[in-house]
């Protein structure tokens, strides 16, 4: 019987956001089916997805939630031991329209359902409508039985955000400052949001992500906190790399600064594809008004960086590069105590994210 | 992460199906919206669906499945204490196409998952097709995280069948032994298969229901356990009433029955309505090929038994009938601990059921 809440926020009942590597309780996701976007009906991007969802499920928990038309199918695919629930959506990317849930000390979870409007509304959105997207985080805490903080009118996706659960967050510039967001909001009112519903003291502002076309520069491609004090940030060598202007920028940056509570970050550099992943097959991707055209050869966002952290795993994308083997490593020694799990997700990437942007982890309750 | 299990049956599990009088976990609905069944684009029945949710949620949880395309508005019209989750049906009987839960001694539940054929299938179901109905006790199970079995091919209703919880089933022949149902086994058959999934040991088996229309004759408008050892059945002693018949041979077989331990029944008579309820604005019900054409003054199955025993209470229908305060005296005889509630449900009744028939109780783990 979970209610929204209208009145208050995090902070000041006492609930922040945890780290991605803070206990778990489960993952969500959302099922791809959209072929404007997916390429061959979808079909290869299913299969990733439910490669993912397997390699999770070998973790902790997963719940799937799939429309009414692609219910049997994706039950069909995905193996018993995943959940899969009716939830009806625009496209399948539950990291930026789903809930960000937040924790209390006395064994209490509730979701941050923040307004969503397809990376950027009618400014520069990347289909319209999206009013099933908005719906979701709703429906994921109605259906976790979690009370959820209404934020009218705030928009935010929960890609373009990381936190290290002690009073860091970790964004950038070019998307929540992008004008599809918040257009008649300061810097300072939009850093005021963060911490009130976060629950978090400082903001550290990355300026560029690497795709200013479709997340506008969400920061779970680029960088993210892998310990408290601790952060991982792409990194290339290769000046000709179509990212390596804002991986050093974004190294640089981070090399620089502190966080919350003071404390100098460690900056481990996690590298990029050695190759960039340029789309193929575009023409088996419908064309539909509204939506930006694709077409072969355009440069993929093939991030590393988009792993998912789980219960003593990581979730880790795999492009078919020569450099998996070496990214897997680069994150093996960021998280010790964790097992790394590569997936080859070059279909998701082909359809503009990645793992993480295809989960969303709910929290352990604490306390 | 429940599993399907095809192997075995609650029987041999140690499972068995709960009385309905026994404590309850969780009471499941869906969200009427068919416009060839219920009157006036079914506004008015989501008014009384929602006024049903309200009764039961002041003693126990309720979620409503509902499409996606009324998502908004069932959580608009239905309070915030109500759980709302996307679930399509093609309409709103949860008895009898969603599961029948089971418990053990260990603290375990499960549900059944019978298949489902719209009351008859091919032979003289209401609608076609049934996909989505006969999907909802797989999804229900799936929210709720229960294991379910598998009854390959064996269709039944929920509505069909009551059991006090210690080994006896009460049920009716019309409906059990119809040729839409399964026409290939005998009466000894289905014996076997309700007494191996419901772990019952005896059948008490009534000859007609008072719907041999819609349902078959379905037991939830005849008669129910309303303790060990006790039942209620309708009564009337109007001889021009249309179902006084059904009544008095559905009385005076109950009235000679032992139960599974061979307790002689206890029998509470539960009056009928005064005045035989006529379906009225049959106008507004749309059309559709392959259903039954509605017609104002048909008898619509109005039943005071179609209530439904929730945890400390009993939620009745009302009907604006003369009898009404009757019957809620009557139930109140039978339940003198429960508090007994009535809710006006003639627009259910107009679409085909009641109470009874539009909730699935989720049983209370135990042990």
């Amino acid at each position: 019987m979970p209610t929204r809440i209208e009145n208050s926020t995090p902070k000041q009942d006492g609930f922040r956001m945890p780290a991605e590597f803070e206990a778990q309780e489960r993952i969500w996701m959302l099922w791809p089916e959209r072929c404007d976007n997916w390429r061959m009906g979808a079909k290869p991007a299913q299969k990733a997805f439910a490669d993912v969802a397997r390699a999770i499920s070998e973790f902790e928990p997963v719940t799937v939630g799939v429309s009414a038309r692609q219910y049997a199918n994706a039950r069909r695919i995905l193996p018993p031991e995943i959940t899969v629930v009716e939830m009806s959506s625009d496209d399948a990317w539950v990291r930026d329209c789903g809930p960000t849930f937040v924790v209390n000390d006395k064994g209490c979870v509730r979701g941050i359902d923040w307004a969503f409007n397809a990376w950027g509304g009618l400014y520069d959105g990347l289909y319209f409508p999206w009013n099933m997207d908005d719906a979701v985080a709703r429906k994921i805490c109605e259906i976790a039985g979690k009370d959820s903080y209404a934020t009218p009118g705030f928009v935010l996706e929960g890609g373009s955000i990381h936190v290290d659960g002690q009073g860091t967050v970790l964004t950038t510039e070019m998307c929540l400052l992008s004008p599809g967001r918040n257009p008649d909001m300061t810097k300072e009112q939009i850093e005021r949001m963060l911490c009130e519903y976060l629950n978090c003291s400082k903001v550290l502002w990355i300026r560029d992500g690497i795709d200013p076309d479709e997340t506008n520069g969400h920061i779970d491609d680029v960088a993210c906190f892998t310990a408290p004090g601790e952060v991982a940030c792409i990194w290339t060598d290769d000046p000709d790399h179509p990212f390596y202007t804002q991986s050093h920028d974004a190294y640089d940056f981070l090399c620089r600064q502190t966080d919350a509570r003071g404390r100098a970050l460690k900056v481990h550099k996690l590298c990029l594809t050695k190759k960039p992943v340029y789309l193929e097959g575009a023409d088996t991707i419908d064309a539909a008004d509204g939506t930006l055209p694709r077409r072969d050869g355009e440069v993929s966002i093939a991030s590393y960086m988009n792993f998912l952290i789980v219960n003593g795993g990581v979730i880790l994308p795999q492009y078919g590069d020569e450099n998996d083997a070496l990214a897997i490593r680069q994150v093996e020694e960021m998280f010790p105590d964790r097992r790394v799990v590569g997936v080859m997700t070059r279909e998701v990437a082909f359809g503009g994210g990645n793992i993480h942007c295809i989960t969303q982890q709910q929290p352990a309750a604490r306390g």
